[in-house]
């Protein structure tokens, strides 16, 4: 079987790798040269534009974005859908706001394409060697294109998840699960670095993942990252995020749902950009005004 | 090895077993008549009273208490301390406040009595067939009671952690991060039940322990859960706590710790408590005073 790559990013060209393994056959296209002519020589034919790609395969054509969600996606999406044909396919494995899958969704339906959103999960590792994926889409086209997801996905892997849409709104909650998840582990190990007592993380991380109730992929990454550097010194604290956390967020107040936690998550990383805060400096000069409460000053 | 296990309640009887199994020699105590008759004849040795069980111990001896914290707790320690002599060693299996535990081990070592502290996850399963725990205490007498936790624990599943209190805080520690692990997945699903999607939680939950990034332990309960009731219809989201998380929040506010994640999922618990809140009724009042908003009526 044929697919259509567009995207050799981090995410994309291992994914490419994983299907030339499974014997599909891979048109790749990126913008940069390297990554075309690195995925040339692992048994993928790579291709010089986005019209070349569509041209290579044969009707039904798969064809599969893998690019940074927004403007990337929607820039691939306005090129690729012209060039399509009814009965064409298209599979948006970014992790793309829902509401901008079911608009793009509308505009592919339109010209009697079908379009998948597929979520991916696992990280560049499980993309090259057997990824988690949540595709929303058609329930019969669906089938024709299920052992893609199959055989990329690690066994039980993957996971038709209803209409187009529903893929990427599962990834998107799976990510506001994740900083919730994350922002627990991480408050329990700053408890423990101000504890009273004096604890190897890596073995606290490793016994934990050993029978208790909290282990977990990420526990096993913690274990991972304290053996590398114990006290974690190497790095700051500032925690970025890539908008999946926001989206759930703003679902949840969308859908009139609490989600505190998540919530909560999102507004420490926000907080953790930060060197000092202009929250800080009203309560400190509240603090000054109403009870003469000395205030750290800013040095010159 | 003798072992001295007072207290035959869900975990200690299961410890007891697990205990029996690896050929350790079990003197157990229960004020409960039913579970010692039980635990006969599942080839440990019951008493009638604690001061029989210290009788049958060899010196040194080594006395495992697994009974609730608090008043439970104290109450057997009262008990066992005065029977004890100089080179005995008392266990702590149960969740105790490290804070009470340093206050126990204070009264022990006055005596010449080493106290360990044995933080334990895992469950029930776990007592049974190979739990987690976290072990405090005299680091060159833990060496002699070291195969004990190497015995009941999975493979890995052991670790001393330092001076009498650290095994009762990591694990205090551990079960704070479970709170925040839990509210963030509930959080994650209660969004899924609102979304304008129809998901199958149960394969959600398999199909995210299959290679994604918040795969753990707790998303297999889920998945468990979800198999027996689909909606989880048959129980009411009321969810009690046992005193862990409130301890990792008192803690956290004592080391001057951010941990809002952590408090947050214990404020959510408090919360699910109450079917209607002050809180509610004041915000409304409030509404209805400046704005003339409804209000929701009380039925008679």
């Amino acid at each position: 079987m044929q697919i259509g790559m567009i995207g050799l990013g981090k995410m994309g060209y291992q994914l490419s790798l994983n299907l030339v393994e499974k014997k599909y056959d891979v048109v790749a296209y990126d913008l940069n040269e390297e990554a075309r002519k690195n995925i040339s020589s692992e048994g993928a034919t790579s291709v010089q534009t986005i019209e070349e790609l569509v041209q290579q395969l044969e009707k039904p054509r798969t064809v599969w974005m893998m690019v940074p969600a927004g403007d990337a996606t929607e820039s691939v999406f306005q090129t690729v859908l012209p060039l399509l044909e009814e009965g064409d396919r298209v599979i948006d494995g970014g992790n793309a706001h829902y509401k901008d899958t079911l608009r793009r969704n509308d505009a592919a339906t339109e010209k009697g394409v079908y379009y998948f959103d597929c979520g991916t999960s696992g990280g560049v590792d499980g993309a090259r060697h057997g990824a988690c994926t949540m595709i929303g889409g058609d329930a019969e086209v669906f089938k024709e294109i299920e052992s893609v997801f199959h055989d990329i996905s690690i066994e039980n892997g993957y996971l038709y998840t209803g209409r187009t849409g529903s893929g990427h709104f599962l990834k998107m909650v799976h990510n506001g699960i994740e900083y919730g998840m994350m922002q627990a582990i991480a408050e329990g190990f700053e408890i423990l670095e101000k504890s009273p007592f004096d604890y190897e993380y890596e073995k606290v991380a490793k016994v934990w993942n050993h029978g208790s109730v909290i282990r977990s992929w990420l526990m096993e990454l913690m274990e991972s990252a304290f053996s590398k550097d114990e006290k974690l010194e190497g790095i700051r604290g500032v925690m970025q995020s890539s908008g999946e956390g926001k989206w759930t967020v703003e679902t949840a107040l969308d859908l009139q749902t609490p989600a505190p936690v998540i919530a909560l998550s999102l507004m420490m990383r926000n907080r953790s950009l930060e060197d000092d805060t202009f929250t800080g400096k009203v309560v400190a000069a509240l603090r000054n005004e109403f009870g003469g409460h000395a205030v750290v000053k800013n040095e010159k």
